[in-house]
């Protein structure tokens, strides 16, 4: 176990040590630990040395210029400069935020941009204003359209951040796959097998096994069987909202997250996008009214009859609350290989881990 | 086979025998009828006496005074006034798109409405302003979430109209459980099994049986077995973006499509909601520059390499649009118990059929 606090300062110092100006640094750790501290395992720390070496390669700007150049009342298009994505994602929120202030709502997308972390801390950041949150990012392609032997689709998920009274915030966050990617490699390290629907092998049969992608297979769109073509649906909505729209590369264009994959040839844009909107709450009615409303939506649901005692009726976004005060409190897990990763980090840079 | 223009002629003098204007009458009934020729059979002419019979059961007014009650400049909420919702809902969608004209986006949310027909359609009607369209309604409750064994939320569909250049444009429109009720209704009808993952029994058990829903069990959400935790949270955000934003009925409450059944007590806001969206393509970047890049999404996906010839990688939209093509000019199929409604509608209004 590992306190937040004690990653905390490693993974500031380690950003730093790549030349991110202190503010910077905070802010990346924030958005990355935010992971470990939700249970997101696969999206934390654990891709530190990931972004480290897409640093080392020049895929990544440790100062970079991130500014808008297109808006609106409502709207704007943010330009990354190839920042680190935990970075350009809270700015391009932010701005979010404020076009909301004034106009109702505020809608960015982000061109030039990397890997953000997860969906859900960019969306939360609306709730203290009493917006709703919402925050999409395309990724590499591992998923294959519905009927498709290709690989076109990221795992590109979407969160959404509803604000309530009394109770917890409503966060829903979740990839447009079936299972995402970082469960798969949950499998491939504990070589167990995949349930059917989450893959399909290079000639487009199920498979279990979690290592089929690196022979040629594919992840299958959230829906299985009979529903796929939904969350092929899904998936292409925030590939074009966060990148046909702001001008980044999208379907099989987008940059892979790790530094040994070269980058697709003829780019169609910059970078990986993501999309982000905020809706001020009392743009559509008091909101005080809308989170009492909220309060009786989300007390109607969790005590809705279950099927089992054992497993109670959850409201999105309650499973990483739970998890998230634990691990402040308890501290966070880390698997051998992370460990290792990060003590090579800490030798490379000169710190201690 | 039925021609276009003659279930044109017969809706539209269905809905003015109810009292609706003629303007309105000719919007319902090109609503309604874009679901026959899209192929959407469930949500078309079939409904006619559905609604017929809630204008019946006074819970349809014809002649409402649909109206803005809250508005930002990218915002507005709008009380149907009980009306159709084949005729709030293009008027609120039309608030949508004047709102983005200014503000480069807009957003809409609706109370005291009806079932408007399939979401794909007003999605679509940004598509000729440059405009990505988007459209939800919260339905009756007939989907358990993960976990419970109460039906909670309706089929709730989320429609997303993209336009692009030489291509035809990309239109979403799917429900957010694994089947549509329609489907249902089609198996029920032909006394067929559902597929696993469609519906809980009462004990909430996996079950085959179309007619499962009237003895207790649900609908499940997309996902199936191990994801529908995700469908789950997409129908939830669309009840409460259509509802709770907009002080509708949410969840338990939402008022049945059937008059037969009695309308919830203790109403917690009026009628069913929807909410629509419409998004300036050029409030991000310059359209022609989009459009050309949503051709290139749009060729590189349909032509992907497919699994077998037979399924080729389609474009969500593709079967809509061809389908409508070919009953437009070939006529629209109507089932047997459907031509016996119209029948009796036209017997009811002195109309002939």
């Amino acid at each position: 176990m590992y306190s937040y606090d004690h990653l905390y300062t490693f993974t500031k110092q380690v950003f730093q040590s790549i030349g991110c100006p202190e503010e910077d640094a905070d802010l990346a750790t924030e958005v990355l630990l935010s992971a470990d501290l939700r249970g997101i395992d696969s999206h934390g720390i654990a891709r530190l040395i990931g972004y480290v070496r897409l640093w080392e390669t020049n895929r990544i700007n440790a100062t970079p210029d991130v500014k808008v150049v297109h808006e609106t009342p409502s709207t704007a298009v943010v330009d990354g400069d190839s920042g680190l994505g935990l970075v350009v994602a809270p700015h391009a929120m932010e701005i979010a935020i404020q076009k909301a202030q004034v106009a109702g709502t505020g809608w960015v997308s982000v061109k030039n941009s990397n890997h953000f972390g997860i969906a859900g801390y960019h969306a939360m950041k609306a709730l203290a204003k009493d917006m709703i949150g919402i925050a999409m990012t395309n990724a590499s392609p591992l998923v294959a359209p519905t009927n498709s032997l290709e690989r076109l689709l990221g795992t590109n998920p979407i969160a959404v951040a509803i604000p309530a009274n009394e109770q917890p915030a409503f966060v829903a966050d979740f990839a447009t796959t079936t299972a995402a990617n970082g469960k798969l490699e949950i499998l491939q390290r504990k070589n167990q097998e995949a349930p059917l629907g989450w893959i399909q092998d290079a000639q487009g049969q199920n498979s279990t096994n979690p290592n089929e992608l690196k022979a040629g297979g594919a992840l299958m769109p959230l829906g299985g069987e009979t529903g796929s073509h939904k969350g092929y649906c899904l998936g292409s909505i925030v590939d074009i909202f966060s990148a046909v729209l702001s001008g980044a590369n999208y379907g099989p264009w987008v940059p892979p997250f790790v530094s040994f994959l070269p980058l697709p040839t003829n780019p169609v844009g910059a970078g990986i996008g993501h999309f982000f909107g905020a809706m001020r709450i009392d743009a559509f009615r008091p909101a005080d009214e809308f989170k009492t409303h909220m309060d009786n939506w989300i007390t109607t649901f969790r005590q809705s009859k279950a099927k089992s005692e054992e497993t109670p009726v959850l409201i999105p976004g309650d499973p990483e609350r739970i998890m998230a005060a634990k691990r402040f409190q308890e501290g966070i897990p880390l698997l051998d290989p992370v460990v290792k990763d990060l003590e090579s980090l800490a030798n490379k840079f000169s710190l201690s881990f």
